[in-house]
């Protein structure tokens, strides 16, 4: 036994856990009971991964491709992915930019621990990706967090950004579409962002994980305008791969070979059979499945959107991306996450409390999660307007 | 473009590529010319992954189990790995107390951002796992490199830590068996490297990766002495799971929702289909399968040792464990990087240079790997014996 008490890292106390497991953890006894939970809490796809996926995968495993690839990951999926921004985007990105990640989260870990000394920050969104800011404090430095809302569709543009620059800002984070909110940066937003950083001689990093996953218009790419910003992005989202722990990192040349350092060193490398599996994401046949389900989405967005609307939740914008509803609270409670325990005791339908997306007006807001069927969509909000219609 | 060079993290500066990167890129030039090449350097056994666990994982990807697992892994394969400590070591572990990780490096991160303030030191052998200290560094504390060779047997023991505890000192990383050198800690020396840290307030961790990989005598867990030591393991090693990117750790009690906290924001989860396939791993077929494998190993061990003695190589004491021989160089050469390079260049050998693995007395010293055939290691020294016989 210890004869004090351990003595831990202060970071600790700054990095917060997710408060949706409250949510998850009873929803969890619930059924066991036997309750019907309509579960719109989950930031993943509804879907299994798609079949030609699991093929290419499995037949990976059968020739016994099962050790370590290169900490950037095998050649055919870095090229693949340079392809992918040829034809879907109409850029030319060389593979030798392109570094496979363990999920995206290995691709904030490279980011935090290339660019981040103590003390610095990063300029991003709140409410925003929770984690990012955690990335941040584990280097011992800070997300500067930026407070949003529905009147700039709770994203960052260069104004906002310089204004709220500080002497230890290195840079900017933005996500587009973006969690919670779904909302798109436009080519312009970008630019200003990037030629504001360029001023300041900051990085600018753009999440895409949520590219693919847009409704009547396309997320513009960072890439289009400029080969020294950072791209994080992912298999999870549209490619349906979150179990596989996939994700990728375009960035300039430069840093290339300061990330393949960290990399070495703080994954060896990412899943093999997820890489082969990845490489059969890109065949038409899978592509088409992936479109059909981006389209499914787009269809559950536009039931939900104006039903939740109509009950009286507070949504001034409809986002164009994502699967997520980032929904103000304000006509039925002061406390968020009472507010969705009390929706998941009451009427089985399991959310996420604003809280795990930053402070800003926190309480206020929770993310509705359309990563469910329609079926359990239009469940969900008849059993909303017995109680709030 | 960046106007003046881009402003990176000053640990950059501190933390190494593999040197061995050179070795194997000029092996792969080689073999492209036609040349044959014996490979000795990898750190990966060569047998594909066992049977059981690619069925397994195959069959978890039919069953479509392709989403997020818990950020502590799948309960079932931490209840295995409870059930693995009750049968293979007679130990009573709490799964609650055992973490899935992706990978021992994914522990090791885990570990850093739990037990290390900027500025804290632990104590680790040099030679050892270049990473452990890059991993403290990311975070901003430091790796204190204790010199040992094989007089230590490459270890640390109380009186060797104590001597060299300084005052930001927080802990002690050993491995056992170790890599680069293969030697094990005895209980006496586990049991006094706890209670010096347990009297100084710190923390021990123990990286029992190649635990399995013994030959003769059983590696001692720490686990059998405490509860309040931290352990890394992984599926990589005996287990034969590299490319599936899976480890796990155990952990005190207390310090389980931490670290839990940390996962949920550093990785989200492990591979599933990964986990699905390491629960086959402890089936009699497949532990029949890992067993003879070591038994394999230890073959290689008992031809290569005596072979690379009689050659001059300068191996005091045939280590117990892993599948490695650090070898010392004197006779050879004084640079050894330039020495694997020759080595390969004009033998068709690729082994890793000492500085891969520290810097005491590493430009003195190469490892050998044994994870070729038996059929390779016999042609290897057949080779060398031409050259240095």
């Amino acid at each position: 036994m210890h004869r004090v008490a351990p003595v831990i890292a202060e970071r600790l106390a700054d990095i917060e856990p997710f408060r949706v497991v409250e949510v998850l953890t009873r929803a969890k006894q619930l059924e066991q009971q036997g309750r019907d939970i309509i579960h719109m809490a989950a930031g993943e796809p509804d879907f299994s991964t798609a079949e030609p996926i699991i093929r290419a995968a499995q037949q990976a495993l059968e020739r016994g491709e099962t050790q370590y690839s290169p900490a950037a990951g095998i050649p055919q999926l870095r090229q693949a992915l340079s392809d992918y921004y040829r034809s879907d985007y109409g850029l030319d990105i060389s593979p030798s930019r392109i570094m496979i990640t363990p999920g995206a989260s290995g691709a904030l870990l490279l980011l935090a621990g290339l660019l981040i000394n103590p003390g610095d920050g990063m300029l991003m969104t709140d409410p925003g990706y929770p984690c990012n800011r955690h990335f941040l404090r584990l280097v011992e430095g800070e997300g500067q967090l930026v407070p949003v809302g529905p009147e700039q569709r709770y994203q960052l543009d260069a104004e906002l950004a310089a204004a709220h620059w500080q002497p230890n800002t290195k840079g900017v984070m933005v996500a587009s579409p973006a969690n919670p909110s779904g909302e798109i940066l436009s080519r312009a937003q970008l630019q200003g962002l990037f030629d504001l950083c360029q001023q300041r001689q900051g990085h600018l990093i753009v999440d895409e994980i949520y590219h693919g996953l847009s409704f009547g218009e396309d997320a513009p790419s960072i890439l289009s305008l400029t080969d020294e910003a950072f791209v994080i992005n992912s298999f999870s989202k549209y490619f349906g791969m979150t179990g596989w722990r996939l994700g990728w990192l375009v960035a300039p040349e430069w840093a290339v070979p300061h990330l393949e350092k960290l990399a070495q060193n703080l994954f060896i490398s990412m899943s093999t059979m997820s890489q082969y599996g990845a490489l059969a994401a890109f065949t038409p046949e899978c592509r088409a499945i992936l479109n059909a389900r981006r389209d499914e989405f787009a269809r559950r967005r536009d039931f939900l959107y104006p039903a939740l609307c109509e009950l009286g939740f507070s949504i001034p914008h409809c986002p164009a991306g994502a699967f997520y509803l980032y929904a103000g609270i304000d006509r039925f409670s002061n406390n968020s996450q009472q507010f969705c325990l009390e929706l998941l005791e009451e009427h089985g339908i399991a959310i996420t409390p604003g809280a795990d997306f930053g402070r800003h007006r926190a309480e206020q807001h929770v993310r509705f999660a359309y990563t469910t069927g329609m079926a359990q969509l239009e469940k969900a909000v008849e059993r909303l307007r017995v109680l709030y219609g």
